[in-house]
């Protein structure tokens, strides 16, 4: 801290606090279920410490007796709040049910709010978490694909406000995360196949095998819900959460805005919001890949071969290609609301080859033209799997 | 980053996500007051981003015109909003209001919200700032006592939540403070002591030169607003900006709960709430502090010679040092409302010599009643200069 002299009246005084903050935290697979009275993974998370547990509507009702049986087993559990785990109601009335909760059975200031459930309700638990009594302790439990390879290995939560997706939010780190592949059992093709977007991202940009291997056994780890083959489905999980890791983790509170982890994060905003969140993340975000990849081509910044396989894989995944949204008027709204979102700068990611990607600064109105024509013109050559025309 | 091997069946799978933050921020007291067309304290601090402006509405009425020429000449001002800068008005529409306006006037990621206002106002802009768009440049201009060397030394916001005071908040620094004593000259002698309360704080539990100062000079400094003599107002308050900072920083995310900056911060949020925020906060510390020192001498810990010298220096501050709410049950209540808020310890302040302070871990009811009884006993043998009597 440094005081300059106080006694001459021309001089300005200036007083300094500086400080240093540490964190860490684990994402665990556990080796049995979660859930199972045997695995004291949560148990051991959370260690005797007053719990209130956050869990989706559909979660509390697929495992609700499960995650009672446990809770009143291995957990000092105070209370059970249920929220809409869906894009339409991840807003600040949902935060305030849990805030609510909280004060009215006493959560202290080292109680710890456990989370099942979805993205959105990882984020809205996670908010809650950071806003009661200036924050509490945050154990994170995903019960999607998303929610497993993306939103539970990084720090941001966020909320919808005046319909924008995520404009308020916090960077709060959990305390733990604790990673089940059981919960994929009940999810249906559409929502495994959103996730697989989020790994079809990180494989595009930054690393290739992801793709190789989505390519050969993406399919038949949907069919499958990835319970099998197990070793292939935990070796497709955890490459892609260490990869996520590794690009996350440098730059966890996003002081750099040029983001590989945003491929496919520019357009698909706003598409989501114009869907009126009938599209899905996943949906919103292959759209975005391809059109993106669409772009890095007509710049000559990248091979049409690879974004011919990255068509291909998305058509096999069973996320769409098209959508009747990819209006050029609505995707350079959405490259201005992003250059405020990013300090000014677009960072469009685009791939410049397997596992490689650039980030573009303008987008005119000739190259999403061109773009468009060019994935209008795959889908003819083969008839698309799905369309996204939810929520239109 | 650590990954335990995959092809072991039996064993939990670990990653690891790991990160340290720095952060850093000036406190400064500019040498020509802020507004001043001259003066580039401001214009310096935001440099050039766009800035959103936050004002309570009192200091809108009073400096809206020279704070609107000055960021006519200094700023890239996109919008100014008002705000109620009361206790009772602390509350999530007001952060809604100046998120909504941000977003409305497309506050960009690397703006600048600037707040004009006391302690509460500065609270509601500083959790705008921390939650839009996940976090926005801060820079705070207190316009009170209570805000130049309390609120703004530190990194926490906060906001009333179900009549709770503070009960959501956030630790957010600032990137920059400007203190600008020119401020003072529009406070009303109540308000201005609400701020020595706080003075007193530090003084009491850490510098006990500050008690000295403040019984030579307070009275003087109150009357003449903290305008004059000069050299001793602004050594009064750097030395409690110093005091606090050495305080708070080694501890500025409260990672320990016992602190001493919370000397008269145990019973106070519960009398707050009690008046319905008619009693003012640096009102309610004073009457914790009292109440506090009164149970130190009850347990022996404390002379009755200090006791008497702080209820001595409260009087003559014009702070109160009785109040109807001094009730043991409602005592009783907000010390079990404080180790909730404490992970279970009261961690109560209580002063052991001039400048020194111990934490109590229980307080019972014969140490209330002994203690509001030696309170009584002051106020008889003079007349006290004040009752807090607001709000009742």
């Amino acid at each position: 801290m440094t005081v300059l002299p106080i006694d001459d009246p021309t001089k300005r005084r200036v007083l300094r606090v500086s400080c240093q903050r540490e964190f860490s935290y684990t994402i665990l697979h556990p080796a049995r279920p979660v859930l199972d009275p045997e695995e004291l993974a949560l148990s051991e998370a959370v260690a005797g410490r007053p719990v209130l547990l956050v869990a989706d509507k559909n979660v509390w009702r697929l495992f609700g007796k499960q995650i009672c049986e446990y809770a009143g087993r291995h957990l000092n559990c105070l209370a059970t709040v249920t929220v809409h785990g869906t894009e339409r109601r991840k807003d600040w009335t949902q935060i305030r049910k849990v805030c609510s909760e909280a004060l009215r059975v006493g959560l202290p200031r080292d109680g710890v709010i456990v989370a099942f459930g979805g993205g959105v309700t990882l984020d809205l638990a996670g908010m809650a978490a950071s806003l009661y009594r200036r924050g509490v302790a945050y154990v994170r439990v995903p019960t999607t694909l998303v929610g497993i390879i993306d939103t539970a290995v990084g720090i941001k939560q966020g909320f919808n406000f005046e319909s924008r997706k995520n404009m308020l939010g916090a960077f709060y780190p959990p305390e733990g995360v604790i990673n089940d592949i059981n919960f994929l059992r009940t999810l249906s093709s559409a929502e495994l196949a959103c996730g697989v977007a989020e790994i079809i991202k990180m494989g595009m940009v930054r690393e290739g095998s992801l793709i190789t291997l989505l390519e050969d056994h993406g399919a038949t780890l949907i069919r499958n819900n990835f319970q099998a083959p197990t070793g292939l489905a935990m070796e497709v999980l955890l490459r892609a959460e260490r990869v996520m890791i590794e690009e996350l983790q440098p730059n966890l509170f996003e002081k750099c805005q040029a983001r590989l982890a945003d491929f496919g994060h520019t357009f698909s905003p706003a598409l989501e919001r114009a869907s009126g969140y009938g599209l899905r993340h996943g949906e919103a975000v292959a759209l975005d890949m391809v059109l993106s990849t669409a772009i890095a081509v007509r710049r000559g910044l990248c091979a049409e071969s690879l974004f011919n396989r990255l068509v291909d894989l998305c058509r096999k995944m069973g996320l769409p290609l098209e959508s009747p949204l990819l209006r050029p008027e609505l995707l350079l709204c959405s490259v201005h609301e992003t250059r405020l979102h990013r300090s000014g700068d677009l960072n469009l990611v685009v791939p410049v080859e397997l596992g490689r990607a650039d980030f573009l600064q303008e987008v005119t109105l000739d190259d999403l033209d061109h773009a468009l024509a060019m994935i209008e013109e795959t889908s003819y050559e083969q008839p698309l799997c799905r369309q996204a025309s939810a929520g239109l």
